[in-house]
């Protein structure tokens, strides 16, 4: 991920916690779904965590609200999240947020 | 986390990347740095996870700036966040937002 971008810009934060159930379809369909994000317009960058205990943590990084409307339609998209749903999330949590400001070392 | 907070509140989010130095005495800091993150005026909640490749995301949720703000300038803080950047950190981010909307299942 970018990490000097000019901010304003907008983050997205997906908490999750995976249930036991389709570990290898859930990971094919990761991997799809960051090759679909990869091309979106406005997409600036994304980092994903997940601990040993399930509870997962992405953050993406978007230019415009506009940009996060337009992947949350996205077609494919609309139908793995429905997967996620049903089969691969106990719980999420999704938090659209504007970054005010960021520094790093 | 409290995850039915009213919008607008702002979300800290920390990535970070752990060397292979310190664990012990790293683990010990976290704990003590929970421990007075929980007591801190206006601190809403913390979610936290480590990959195994040692990328990190804390995602911290809290009523306002200023808030953030007085938990920075925390003395013992200060000083353990010293510690973080010359022992236990090979690179970190910190991103200050605020959030806008957010939604669960």
């Amino acid at each position: 991920m970018i990490e000097t971008l000019p901010s304003p810009y907008y983050a997205v934060i997906f908490t999750s916690v995976r249930t036991a159930t389709g570990a290898e379809e859930y990971e094919r369909a990761s991997q799809r779904m960051l090759e679909l994000v990869q091309a979106q317009p406005g997409f600036l960058g994304v980092k994903s965590v997940r601990g040993e205990d399930g509870l997962g943590i992405t953050v993406s990084c978007w230019t415009d609200q506009a940009a996060i409307l337009a992947w949350k339609n996205h077609p494919e998209h609309q139908e793995i999240r429905e997967r996620g749903r049903r089969i691969w999330y106990r719980s999420y949590h999704i938090r659209i947020t504007r970054v005010e400001r960021s520094y790093s070392a």
